[in-house]
């Protein structure tokens, strides 16, 4: 099919199951909330060499947060629940407990999965709890005040590796068809695009062919550089690069959604020429996106 | 002392030393390789609970990098040499190198001590070596061309937890403060504040008197809300909010630049009334900074 | 009455009518649009100095452009209709169509006032009408491609000079305070503040007592460093400064809503005190906002 | 001559006399001077359409700064000495003044043409005179506190119209091509480059064939989409799109410079494909900048 002009392969993303805890972050401004969600998500691209996939999934106005201030809400994702535990304690504790005027609040109150994030040990006893817009929460004195927050935090079974490539006449027509879909995908609610800036520039394949201990290489079909020289490229002609986009969300729909989004966003970008989605055949991951259905 | 009719602690801060290389990122504009410094330096605020401690040391022009392109300088700094190659190779591997556009250099070409970080496996074979700028690097086939990386950085021996501590009549006041401080800090080279903007909220004390399982817990010493409770608090009269700033850096003389830029600033701000430096009675570390030295 | 234990005056904003143009700005990603938007809403907080109030109003999804482009929409405030129509020119003219890869719609199609901004005769001859997304548009012919834009804009009467007072103990607190309130009234909908930042840090009053030749000169009753010179001065005792957030909009229930969640946000924040409202005892504006009646 | 593979005509930009002031904004933090040096530079593009041409010219360290405080260096540029006076007093008083905890300094304080800038009327007669780091300044009760302004600016006759332009292979090429420029050009001291996001995508010719009362319209000579159309077409085969930088500066040095870093970094983008530089024959403007001399 063709979108804008822009021809939309047959093909379908395979995406995988991961945990998935949503975590607000408030502060006494917007600013200040972004600040120790970057820091919070940071170092968190891909769950094969981060220890979590992480990212700013949307800012959350006063009306929408627990104690009336502006906030983020992030989303941390790990294969295992004990590794989402880590990692939960570590970024609260390391990146937002750290970080002037913050409180932290649970973004999934109604799912059924709860882990204990057990900040209050923090405050040697001089910690107490109390009540916040209906929330449980510790009190923990620290320099600048006191440190708010819940500290039980629902944890769902989502969808990792949602994910669409674009493709462009050069390398900064496929670079601004990225960026307008990360743009679009911003505004989907309960998704996050892990990479830096939402953009992956250098997709992989599981394994190497040449060294056998490398756990993931890159994507020669996917090389434009390495079009004439490989068998089965699957770059088409006149495809100068390829920037992929993952997409990690709550559940299937919300993945497919900002895959849509995204895809259309990418198409209004003059230079664009080709969208696909990546999978391994259908053999390793139980979701299977058509773009086709999406669209 | 007195700056700004702001009252200076004759006191010093108490800093140790700590392995760091100095990883140069370009991409095709300023906005690209700030996109990937931020990732490869986020979930790096304290080598307590972070693998590591990182943070975007200095923005370069296209006349400061081998390959002509604007870029930045993060640091890493790890306790261990072992830990800062593994920080190394993840940090670029998961985080610059699937970045739009960016190309690594060493930042440290003079340092002795080298530490080998071979990308170039990630190529499957089809990578190959080139010159640029005078650097030998690999040029690795990824998605959106070719990925440009040198495979070896310099490493040195440099000064961790150069720190001080603003005091503010209330937090805004103190907040403020201690963003002119960071804002003064971003322009001296060497250096960098690994926490959230810059700031710690929430410094800590080493172990915990009442949980003993715990490794740091709050000062309550710095405390304001613990002012009248807790014996021996070092929180003056008047003082309602608490921030410290806390720096790495190559070496001494730039932490000591850093400290007395960053505090000359917060000086300059309504509301700001002491300042101060964290140690531990001189015997943990071997770098003592005299803030009446420096200033 | 009180929120969050701030004291909010039993007063009233007076407001006044002003004409109002709504302009589309789209552009390849989010980013482009918002570089024209802020040079076209530039040199615009006050109608008594600038030609023109004007202001971002939000951004916009693909979904909600009719190119399915991400932008901004901005108000353009003019006192006169005559007014009103040559800053559209001038602003469009000289900050969008100027600007990379824009694109600019009427954001008030159903208005019945309608304005002719004539932008393409720029085009020379060489431009041609078109249609795009059921607008009927020009485009021209300029160097980084085609401009395309509507040539007429709709007008509405709407608020001009909707405000509050934020009161802090000291000058950071304020500050803070009214940060969190242009945070607040960001996300609502047909309002703009056209300060620098959105804040006023030095309200005027009509004319001067000593200065004849002056049309406005400091509100001396609001200033804190006089309280104890003027007589009848309105700063509070333990007030240190004050910051007014002056609001824009296309009817009185927006900018009333934008008060009311602009000082709410506001008293989030510690060490802000009180809240007030301008007016000029009800003689001048024909509207009056009880900051009781909307809170 | 070619440079990184990118053909540079041999041609020259021809630029003219302006007059220009520089105003130092400084504030409690360099945010805060950003936001009303961004309010203080808008709608101030081009002279044809707008009041003056105003930018950014560099950001200043407390160090640099008379009040030890950080900020910006902003130039106002405008074709006579009246005009210059009149756009002074109301971009500073509108914009700079109104904004949150701002102070401003002469930023030529060794010109010899002096223009006067009497803010202190604002003060009603409570303001009063003083000296900040060797400056004598009025300070200002207003509701935010003192403001602290110089009235007397320094003016010098320098450079408008200093110009490239960057052909690329297709729009977002050569849009990441102009944008890498202005970072360069960023790094410049003494220039600006005034239009949204310092690019210009809508360049003009004086006057217009077809409609008499046109001062001026598009360079159909410089629109790809005219390439078959129009005779005498300046787009060089291959080349999809074109933008330009204009350059202002306080004189010819600073201009050539900040072309020539600008050219560099463009010529590292890829997609890149053709540099070359606007000029009326060389009849109209006294400036005449080769590319070839200043490479």
């Amino acid at each position: 099919m063709e979108l804008n002009g822009v021809t939309i392969d047959d093909t379908y993303a395979e995406a995988f199951p991961t945990w998935i805890a949503r975590v607000i972050i408030t502060a006494v401004t917007e600013e200040w909330a972004y600040k120790a969600a970057v820091e919070a998500t940071g170092f968190a691209t891909s769950a094969i060499g981060c220890p979590c996939e992480a990212g700013i999934e949307t800012f959350l106005s006063g009306d929408e947060t627990p104690d009336c201030r502006p906030g983020c809400a992030i989303l941390i994702c790990a294969s295992g629940k004990k590794k989402l535990k880590e990692q939960l304690i570590e970024r609260i504790g390391e990146c937002i407990l750290t970080a002037p005027t913050t409180a932290v609040f649970d973004g999934l109150p109604d799912a059924e999965e709860r882990i204990p994030v057990k900040l209050h040990f923090f405050g040697d006893g001089y910690e107490y709890q109390a009540e916040v817009g209906g929330r449980s929460v510790w009190k923990i004195p620290i320099m600048n005040g006191e440190f708010v927050g819940e500290e039980e935090f629902g944890a769902v079974k989502g969808v990792a590796g949602g994910n669409f490539f674009v493709m462009g006449e050069n390398q900064m027509a496929a670079l601004m068809g990225a960026q307008a879909a990360v743009d679009a995908i911003n505004g989907v609610c309960g998704v996050i695009t892990s990479f830096p800036g939402g953009i992956v520039a250098s997709g992989s394949k599981v394994g190497s062919t040449k060294y056998k201990f490398m756990s993931a290489s890159t994507n020669e079909k996917y090389c434009p550089t390495l079009r004439e020289r490989v068998e089965g490229s699957e770059v088409p002609e006149g495809v100068g690069a390829v920037y992929e986009i993952v997409i990690d969300g709550l559940d299937e729909e919300a993945v497919s959604e900002a895959m849509a989004e995204g895809i259309r966003a990418a198409t209004t970008v003059p230079g664009v020429v080709y969208i696909t989605a990546g999978n391994f055949g259908g053999n390793l991951g139980p979701f299977k996106i058509n773009l086709s259905d999406i669209l």
